[in-house]
């Protein structure tokens, strides 16, 4: 039966293990749609226009927003990051999940547009802030300031665990990762993703009168 | 970590298949209450008191009902049907789910009473009529009449399909138990029946003080 395609978001503090949760759902299920943010900071090595990042300047991103192109954005460590709509409307008209690796501003901006009876929103916890601190430290193209900027926004990022449907604690990414699918199939089988049912069940009310 | 117990109602037409999904899962993790029923009909040739139904006379049917001890019941075909309140509440206090096996009247009294926002609902759709009409023919104990009244109440009962938070479509019995297993594993993780991770996330506010 077709579903109505979901919107699934993930956040976590920076070193969870969210983009590898997400990596990995991705390779699981082809058919989901990432969305890829548009951001206005500057690449960084490797880093693929369309693929990483839809890299931006500042002035096409403004307009962007002002052309309300944008689902949601916001401003962290001065530059902007955002999700463009229309890939994701396209999905979900073709049935399609996406999938957001998203902080929490932009997981409550979705949350609260007219797409947020379509969200799934799934936060990831560290099993402790060593162990997070450890994962930061183990990116060796990171300095020391930008691993304490990463935990003071971890620290944040945290604070808004309880607005999610869903909280991992990611101990074991095996784990993790059969809960996350889990959640996923869970949630594709919700009444209200399955719009065939109302023609399925006029089937059914037919054979009764045709008894 | 200590969960915080759902109510599982598990509702369908006679003869789709509810039944056994429902001893399966009870199969399948011990740790789940049955909601055993009370009703005022007489018990059939080897239904077992406390254990089938509790059966009641309808004084005392009555009391219970005045008394505030039911979650819910309603009057079908002449008869008292009911659950009692005191068994659930005490599963969802050791952290145990109750699973209800019972029709879109009872549904809809728990979802609409305190306790609301504890349940999860599933419906459970036959295939089709002829496949319903087959399986309710295969229990030889029942009349043409019996039978014939039960597809009336089916096609009422599948008119509130759409009550319901899942749908499944039983055709195979080994998919939709899957389907159910994810249903309830996936809700298990809900962030709202997960009261300790309050205490975890403040742990890790903890850690980030002590750096």
């Amino acid at each position: 039966m077709q579903r109505r395609g979901l919107l699934l978001i993930l956040s976590s503090p920076s070193g969870a293990g969210k983009s590898t949760l997400a990596r990995r759902l991705m390779d699981w299920d082809p058919t989901i749609r990432f969305s890829v943010s548009a951001t206005t900071r500057p690449p960084r090595p490797g880093e693929v226009d369309g693929q990483h990042y839809y890299f931006r300047d500042r002035a096409a991103f403004e307009t962007m927003i002002d052309e309300g192109e944008m689902l949601e954005h916001a401003e962290v460590f001065g530059n902007f990051y955002g999700s463009p709509r229309a890939p994701v409307e396209a999905a979900m008209r073709e049935g399609r999940d996406t999938l957001f690796d998203i902080d929490w501003q932009g997981g409550q901006q979705i949350r609260n547009s007219a797409l947020g009876r379509d969200v799934v929103s799934v936060f990831v916890l560290p099993p402790s802030i060593a162990e997070l601190d450890r994962r930061l430290r183990g990116r060796a193209q990171d300095s020391d300031e930008v691993i304490a900027g990463r935990m003071a926004k971890s620290r944040d990022e945290i604070s808004h665990w309880a607005e999610y449907d869903y909280v991992l604690v990611n101990d074991d990414l095996d784990i993790s990762f059969n809960s996350l699918l889990t959640i996923l199939e869970a949630e594709r089988m919700r009444r209200d993703r399955q719009p065939a049912l109302s023609d399925f069940v006029r089937g059914l009310n037919r054979e009764f009168e045709q008894r």
